[in-house]
């Protein structure tokens, strides 16, 4: 079954996207030895013989790939930093599963300098053989349940005989094409993971960062190292928030955070929710501005874990750029 | 040791890159189940309780990832496919490890619509649970010497110690930096990679590929199977070349196939090269355009196994580029 089909989603009411600089680096990363392993054997060319393969020496670890885009001519001082959740890559900000242009393709139409990164270990920043413990990967189902698609038991193989959420605004038909974004994740990596977001906020300067499920739990982390770099800072859909509340003060920069739908039928996801609360509460304790946009609270229903992809994305988008333009820190 | 640093490294005679569209789309793969794998059991938060991660269920494998850049002004009537070689991402087209455009740039500007990919199983097309044999993956040391930088005794841990070929193109002091586009492959994965750059063919229409290493070979393939997509070929040092002559004909488009440096110092890449020689005769016989730019012959030298990273890499690419506009089909 092919679950892809780039001819069937034309993209429409597209603008140009005019660049003064497109690159992409990388940010942090080191060189490690790999001793003691066995050498082992693979055929790498189709019909060739076997060949002797040594992991053992020097491999590098723990780099993050990143892609700028800067616009030729930008309307806002701040660039935006896309980072995204756990098990993905920075692909989720990219076109839609459904084919419609993505936060990337948005924040630079409005304006905004777009930096869209992989985390450690996922997508282009590659993985190491360094790594103590083995990859997870998700299910289809697993991402059913915890991306709050529908409830767990509406979950099938067969595409046609799933059922979502009454009024869900995910696009239902590109459910699958969505997890062929879906990339490995490994557990205990976030130190490095970290170290790699602040050596991207110093690479870029002062910033605004959009950190999305277990990327706004890196956000919310970041922002307190590195308060000067970041002008404001979009939790969407954070999947955790810091336990500890020492070194907490006013100087930290403005924070919204973002809400779907369908916590009432998810009681991980009120856990989180909960969490996130207390966390934002201690904040405004702090003398920090923390915003909320609660979607079915202010009328906008049926919003799942991913309000980027979903059908009313450029609506969301558009309450958060609002917010940035009105909150963010000014140079 | 931090081995990248995007600050040292401005980007200078950049031209702006007008885009009409810019997009990511997948092709190929599809759905796969896992079953009777061990419930695992991870911390997946920061001081969180471990969680059971269960693997068994719906996967999405053999996908391949895309990114799309058309030009509001197209000056030639093929966009360029980019496909990189053996555990590398299509970063490799990207900006070059110190720093200057790449190749993905270079042919924007020379007024291509450009795709760049990833193979099957690497970077942001991920990989699977389903795979049956365990990840490669390369050290520093073996890429010093299968990339053509220097004698593999040449190669030490400490960059400042190591010998490279001399006249080398490559901006050694920037091999680190490349290490960080290193990914994992696997064997055996040639029916699976070939049957998604065959979907990228259908799906793009007709092109032109430029093919590095082992996407050479790929490409030397893919144009067998569907030669009325594909306007013009450019094997940049192919790792290989199909054993099977059965089925040419004078219906395969023209290929152009580049050579760097150093073959004398390498036995393994003077029998690799031997293959490709035939499989080019071959095709001449059989009425195809085979043409060759053999770099040092041309006085051009000190090319490694990256010709699109070196320090010429803008030469490179001139060249490659009055090959395809001289002989590419024209719709």
């Amino acid at each position: 079954m092919l679950v892809n089909d780039p001819g069937a989603a034309p993209q429409r009411d597209e603008k140009p996207i005019r660049l003064r600089r497109m690159r992409s680096f990388f940010v942090g990363g080191g060189l490690r030895r790999v001793a003691g392993q066995p050498v082992q054997s693979f055929r790498l060319t189709q019909g060739g013989a076997p060949r002797a393969i040594d992991v053992n020496g020097d491999h590098i670890t723990g780099q993050m790939y990143v892609q700028e885009y800067l616009l030729e001519e930008p309307r806002h001082p701040w660039p935006i930093l896309l980072w995204h959740g756990g098990g993905m890559s920075g692909v989720n900000w990219e076109t839609t599963p459904d084919g419609r242009p993505g936060w990337l393709n948005y924040f630079l139409h409005a304006g905004f300098d777009v930096y869209v990164s992989d985390a450690m270990e996922r997508g282009r920043s590659s993985w190491s053989p360094t790594y103590p413990l083995p990859p997870i990967f998700r299910t289809l189902k697993d991402g059913w349940d915890i991306f709050r698609m529908g409830p767990v038991e509406g979950y099938a193989t067969d595409p046609a005989s799933r059922k979502p959420f009454p009024g869900q605004q995910f696009p239902m038909e590109a459910y699958d094409t969505f997890a062929t974004q879906w990339v490995p994740r490994w557990a205990e990596h976030e130190a490095e993971t970290s170290a790699a977001y602040d050596a991207l906020l110093e690479a870029v300067g002062r910033c605004v960062v959009i950190g999305h499920s277990q990327g706004g739990g890196f956000a919310f982390e970041a922002i307190r190292r590195r308060p000067r770099d970041v002008a404001a800072v979009v939790l969407l859909e954070p999947s955790g928030a810091p336990q500890k509340t020492e070194g907490m003060d006013a100087g930290l920069p403005p924070h919204l955070v973002v809400w779907g739908d369908f916590f009432a039928e998810h009681a991980g996801w009120r856990a989180n929710r909960a969490v996130v609360d207390r966390y934002g509460q201690a904040l405004r304790e702090h003398g920090v501005e923390v915003d909320q946009l609660d979607l079915p609270a202010m009328g906008i229903h049926g919003n799942s874990h991913f309000p980027m992809m979903d059908r009313n994305a450029g609506d969301i988008a558009a309450l958060v750029e609002r917010w940035i333009v009105q909150h963010a820190r000014r140079p």
